[in-house]
């Protein structure tokens, strides 16, 4: 049985991409057969893998990260080759076929010996493997009648994925739009092999997570942390890959949602008596993990440290509760809100009706992002707003939910309810008399310069709940409890 | 005075991006005044910096990494920006002058408090600093009887940087061929300032590889040396980057040139009696290390490893005490492969004349690479093949250096003899009876399997000789009394 595997990681069989493969042709199938001009012969799915990107015009590239929907219908983990599926679609059979590109044979001294057909044929464990330049040959051999492509634009980047170009395109009949709202909600529903990958690099990145947190001290740099732990992530669990860049803020850098960025590269000293806001995730075969912590630097949460920890942590424990199968998202979105602004009010910060102030927005001041987002080979995956699924909803306090759905079996998201005293967004609800009405002034101001908190999750949605894919110190206690164990 | 730094890593002083700027409108002037169509007025050159590269059509950019020309000139790390050097042809009087993306009001949530055009202005210690929008602006004002933008192809990855493009470019007379091989040549001879960050990066490194040294043995995977020099680098260097893909091969991968590719992920177990061949460089500020160390896995050379490594070895000391200012880079492969040849003779692989053999290019079989390249802001830096310097000999042994030129003090470049026991280029060398002559067949075919020594340093070239940068273990006797101290 064919395997990907790094190290003593997690052993991915490829029968994963095979049941992915089927999963995607039964929809296909389902969604287009009726409509197509056609009743025997040939529709191909045909992708386009990854290619090498170099850094300018140097010869240096960027370590390579296979595309997404390749990865997920043929976990390819070389660069430059296209995959079809071939279904006949009297008989509904198919087949699938791999192109790799050719190397002239000096290539063997800087790579390695070259791999012919055969080697990929097993590694992948596809039907037919041929070299790129054999492509056109092979589409002219089985005369498809329709030619699926992929094209289409991500909701949560608005940049648009261009269809293959490839030699002979011009003699078939191609579709680039069918493919991709069709292969995206097939990814949103994980398989059980593709559930097992993501418990494992989900447990990878709360280890890492926790070695962080014992090794977190004033005096540290906090990319000190990112390198931990991307090295526990590469080191112990194989994932040479993090899953987006390495978000370590603290003190007033908590409250800065996409910190780590190339402007601010986690390059400040963590000081004492700061709250540190770490989000990172490790990457292994493709999936992804996104797990935040937020711990104090010293190890003891101040009064004020664990009453807004302990706010954004029964908004999530509300969340972890309540989602499972059927109940929608914005529901879950709501009631973090409402959590949160209970709390809030409790401890004095708000004044005033929680439903009231819940509809006027106030909880888009506290957390101007989602409740979460779908996550699976994209740590944003796809299929948040597809065209027959809800539509962003255009509230300020809920436009930046990145899905609007119903929660269904097998959907993996994460749950990261937050809590940030950002100066310029406090001062606006401060000018909005439609929200400073339920602020408690002088109390509210006394958080300038706390920073946020941020506690994330990975979940799957089961048919009665919840599972937590990410171990991690989360009460108050545990926390204290496992940095004084450091 | 400001100064880019990491940590507790070197400060690198803006007064180097300054006089790298200084030293270009020197050379600028110095070629191109006497053929300008105008005496007065000013003469603009314009760069465009690196832009955020997105995963595919994803939300997850790469770590961003400054294009390197932008990054001489201007030394700035955030994305999206553009740079202007306008000079005064009749006073030679200059200004630089930053333009930086305008983000809106609610990029502050998730960027971070947006600096202001002052705050480059002090970050980068240039003389003005307005939004990128307000380029066309600035150039109406200005009024440039010429612009001089970037392009040109780079030698060693034959890709081509392609002049930027800008509002209102059409407006003017712009050329983009002059400026690249004088920028070019400008990076070819280091400053003072320059070969300090230079001589930081080669020490990040080579403790880093110390580190890794002592770390590895039989039954650790090869990617857990990778993973323990980015985490040095990072968090104790503050190298975010690597300078590029780690080579981290073993046993027969130590005589793949380029392994660590996405195909051959560095994902082997190291055996007992293997070499580690280990080429790895951090990036600081931009500028990069490149060095290699090979070593026995279990820490003790057998009599074959000792003899290929001494031979590399010697090869590696007699270019390093030759090289000097005004001394011939080809001489110094050549002297490479006379040294590595003659030692092959002596232990009885090779036989015949070395100087006939080396003519005869059999040095090609054993190091089917050049002995080093230019070093700088890339790894595999500019200035090889400039059209004023000596052109890429024919040769096949030859054919492979990366710059054929005369060595002049301030150039900085890699010394990387090699030895290697390639099946593929061991079968070709049996068949050609041009170079079989030379073989002793039975010896030579007992080094199948062997893998491959390289010794690779990062060295300074000066009026009087070399001084190397790379800080690492390199006598048998030294390797094996760092392993063991392990």
């Amino acid at each position: 049985m064919a395997t990907y595997q790094m190290g003593s990681g997690h052993a991915v069989p490829m029968t994963l991409f095979r049941d992915n493969r089927d999963r995607a042709v039964k929809a296909i199938l389902e969604k287009l057969l009726s409509g197509l001009k056609f009743s025997t012969g040939n529709l191909v799915v045909l992708l386009e893998g990854g290619k090498d990107k170099s850094l300018y015009n140097t010869d240096v590239d960027y370590v390579f990260r296979q595309e997404s929907y390749f990865q997920y219908l043929f976990g390819v983990k070389e660069p430059g080759c296209y995959g079809i599926i071939a279904i006949d679609v009297k008989t509904g059979e198919k087949k699938t076929v791999l192109f790799v590109p050719r190397f002239p044979e000096d290539y063997g001294t800087w790579m390695g010996e070259l791999l012919s057909p055969a080697d990929f044929r097993a590694m992948y464990e596809v039907d037919e493997v041929f070299y790129v330049d054999e492509l056109n040959v092979y589409l002219e051999r089985v005369e498809p009648k329709l030619i699926l492509t992929l094209s289409g634009t991500n909701s949560d980047s608005g940049l648009t994925l261009q269809p293959p170009e490839f030699d002979g395109k011009e003699k078939y009949v191609t579709d680039c739009d069918l493919l991709y709202p069709i292969l995206s909600e097939c990814r949103v529903i994980k398989s059980p092999a593709e559930i097992e990958v993501l418990r494992y690099v989900a447990k990878v990145s709360s280890d890492a997570h926790i070695k962080v947190m014992k090794f977190m001290r004033p005096g540290r740099m906090e990319f000190e942390g990112e390198s931990l732990f991307l090295h526990h992530s590469y080191s112990v669990g194989g994932c040479r890959h993090a899953s987006y860049t390495c978000i370590c803020g603290s003190g007033m850098n908590s409250s800065i949602l996409h910190y780590g960025h190339a402007g601010a590269p986690n390059n400040r000293p963590v000081q004492d008596g700061d709250l540190c806001l770490f989000d990172m995730g490790a990457n292994y075969c493709g999936y992804a993990a996104d797990i935040t912590c937020t711990f104090p630097a010293n190890g003891k949460f101040t009064a004020d440290q664990k009453f807004i920890y302990n706010a954004v942590l029964d908004a999530r424990n509300a969340v972890m509760s309540t989602a499972r199968d059927g109940v929608s998202w914005v529901d879950m979105h709501k009631l973090a809100g409402r959590v949160l602004l209970q709390r809030l009010a409790e401890g004095g910060v708000l004044k005033g009706d929680v439903e009231e102030m819940l509809e006027a927005g106030v909880s888009g001041i506290f957390q101007p992002h989602g409740l979460g987002h779908l996550i699976g080979l994209d740590v944003h995956d796809v299929g948040g707003y597809l065209p027959t699924e809800p539509k962003r909803p255009s509230e300020p306090w809920l436009s930046k939910l990145r899905f609007a759905r119903i929660l269904r079996a097998g959907m993996y998201v994460t749950i990261e309810p937050g809590c940030y005293f950002i100066d310029w967004v406090m001062d606006r609800a401060l000018a909005d008399p439609n929200i400073a009405k339920y602020i408690n002034v002088e109390k509210f101001n006394s958080f300038r310069g706390f920073g946020g908190v941020r506690i994330e999750d990975d979940v799957l949605i089961t048919q009665t709940g919840t599972e937590n894919f990410a171990l991690v110190p989360r009460t108050v206690d545990e926390i204290e409890a496992t940095m004084s164990s450091a």
